[in-house]
């Protein structure tokens, strides 16, 4: 008598947070030593002083808890664009963002926003899960792109997928699950392609910029999308810059520049609006305005990739180097991805099979854990890789 | 090229948003004191000192910023579960509270996770116009009980309107705009009704309360729905009794005895995960977990109502008499109320025409403003009632 769907969305749990909550039980069962939970996206870094500074600041603000305006606050719109157009050179103005409850919010909200009937959205594997489950919420196809072996821009891939019903494409660099950052060379080869299918079809081809790990890359650049293609709606998360993703706060950038930019940001709003979602959580919104261009200790993330990518690699794993994100792809050792993370389990090790980042055969590893964790699960792994005759 | 619904309900703001955001413009150009500005249920009340105080206390709690599980903190489910039996001697169980970004987004929640196809949800005028949004937003339909002149419930039209596609029926007490109250005897009726529908129908109705103003009434029993109908779902925010609108925290209550409970618990999470809900935000989750049986200073609104109703009542205004929330709900001196509401504008009182209510030809002066603001009013709400011959 309830709906079928939403449902099952509800007792079938991501893989993701059922790996997670099985890690839980088992903590308490044998406790937190034995277990070596690479499962979550939750950053180990603590959030900087500064955000609590912040937060304490404001808390007894008067009216610091009163609805803002449904966009979000104003002045912190002003204080985001300002930051946008200083660090990127985006032509971004407050006009066109939108605060919203996180990345997942923003995702949900555009797709929401852009979906007229039977239309498609484009993504690209190895990609994270719960896009799919966004994209069929809003009423659109989604439509994934087989995974390169080097997690790259399936760009036969696209030029074939690509119709009169794609209304977007989803692009997330630095990418999770693979850490992949995509060049600006390889952005422009997509920009151009899009440009051109657009063309082609008469109608805009929206790309769809999820970028919750921005600030997260090692030693590349992290090109800012809209610069490269003008029709790009960004979609922001503070949940792991700033270690903050129980708050649900970040937002959605309309490009101004973009085609149709101002039907387009209406529909935000609307679709905010249809989806319940009343204001971003106002206190925050004033803490991510004071927190322009400051991150956590995101070096320690480079630390913990350098000590597992290198320990696993030679161990024998075959691995993405991740330029960014704090996620390892690694190929399984076997192609039952699902069968290696359930061996896994034995040695305590909480891998997240590939199979529902639309990457059958691969395994992820969330690093953003504490480095002592990694360090003490390295000889599990070599369990692992011995049992799979890796060595 | 975007979803045109959703660009309309952009660009077209609630009439409640627009009158609010004209009275921001009007202070801005002749001053605050010129606008009385009666639009918007943003609780004039400070949150109690003790919020700020949590706030301050949790900010730098190692973990309190990361995700929470979906349906939120357990600790702070048991703390609302406890509250529940023990003030309302609820058979309430942490399993069965999902907390939410609110009340807007608990209702859009429970739309979703119940609405199969052709599905229909009644709503009874008054009511909060955002109720038709949410709604159609979940595929289903909202059917709308004529007002009774007295707000009480139109128990004739509801035994009419409800069919085999009766999905669910909306009750707001304390009622946004009418401030009525519906006693025990009318629930009662309520409930006797919806059993035998659900009887005759062979499927549950769920009665869905929308509960924001639970704590804001004056000498009046506000009975807990569930006690008197099993198949309840309680859709309940923090925005009013703490004053806290832009934080954006509520919860939805399952009743455990409901008939289906467990599914349509897993449909809450499901419809949850599916709109972009990954959970409510962490902080707030604790700091209302912390407030159980706080309220802010809601005393205020009461001398307000007897300022203001009486005042008017005097002027001649027929009003209905609130019993709780903080809403006056005034009949138009002319049955065009939306001419009445631009006419005031001249006096700069900002009343929201009733139009979007479901009732044509009232008004909804949101009274929870300061008391002063009330008084300095008077004169211009004196002159209104001349124009119109009231007195």
């Amino acid at each position: 008598m309830v709906n079928k769907d939403m449902q099952n969305l509800g007792e079938n749990r991501s893989a993701i947070r059922e790996l997670f909550e099985f890690g839980r039980l088992r903590k308490a069962e044998l406790g937190e030593d034995s277990v070596f939970d690479f499962s979550l996206g939750n950053p180990s870094v603590a959030p900087p002083v500064a955000v609590g500074d912040s937060i304490k600041r404001h808390a007894d603000e008067r009216g610091i808890h009163n609805y803002t305006s449904a966009p979000g606050d104003y002045g912190v719109r002003t204080q985001i664009a300002r930051y946008l157009r200083d660090t990127f050179g985006a032509v971004q103005t407050p006009e066109y963002i939108y605060m919203t409850c996180g990345a997942a919010a923003a995702l949900t909200i555009v797709f929401r926003a852009l979906a007229c009937e039977a239309d498609e959205f484009i993504l690209m594997a190895p990609y994270f899960p719960e896009y799919t489950v966004f994209a069929k919420a809003a009423g659109a196809r989604p439509v994934v792109l087989a995974m390169q072996e080097d997690c790259g821009i399936n760009m036969p891939a696209l030029a074939a997928a690509v119709n009169e019903h794609t209304k977007g494409v989803v692009i997330n660099s630095p990418n999770n699950p693979s850490g992949a950052v995509y060049s600006r060379a390889a952005l422009q080869s997509l920009a151009a392609l899009l440009r051109q299918k657009a063309a082609q079809y008469g109608h805009p081809i929206y790309l769809i910029a999820d970028e919750p790990y921005r600030e997260i890359a090692y030693d590349v650049e992290v090109p800012y999308i809209p610069e490269l293609y003008a029709d790009t709606i960004v979609c922001y998360s503070y949940s792991k810059s700033l270690s903050l993703p129980g708050e649900r706060i970040g937002y959605v950038a309309v490009n101004p520049v973009a085609t149709d930019a101002a039907d387009v940001y209406a529909a935000v709003c609307g679709a905010g609006r249809a989806l319940g979602y009343v204001c971003a959580p106002s206190l925050l919104q004033r803490v991510v305005g004071d927190m322009q261009g400051v991150t956590s200790d995101v070096e320690v993330y480079r630390r913990n990739r350098d000590l597992l990518y290198n320990a696993l690699c030679e161990m024998g794993f075959r691995c993405i180097r991740p330029d960014g994100a704090f996620y390892l792809f690694v190929k399984a050792p076997i192609e039952d991805s699902e069968a290696v993370s359930e061996h896994a389990k034995q040695y305590g090790l909480l891998l997240v099979p590939g199979d529902s980042f639309g990457a059958k055969g691969w395994l992820r590893i969330a690093y953003c854990v504490d480095t002592d964790m990694i360090r003490r699960s390295l000889p599990q792994f070599a369990k692992l890789a011995a049992d799979y005759r890796l060595i």
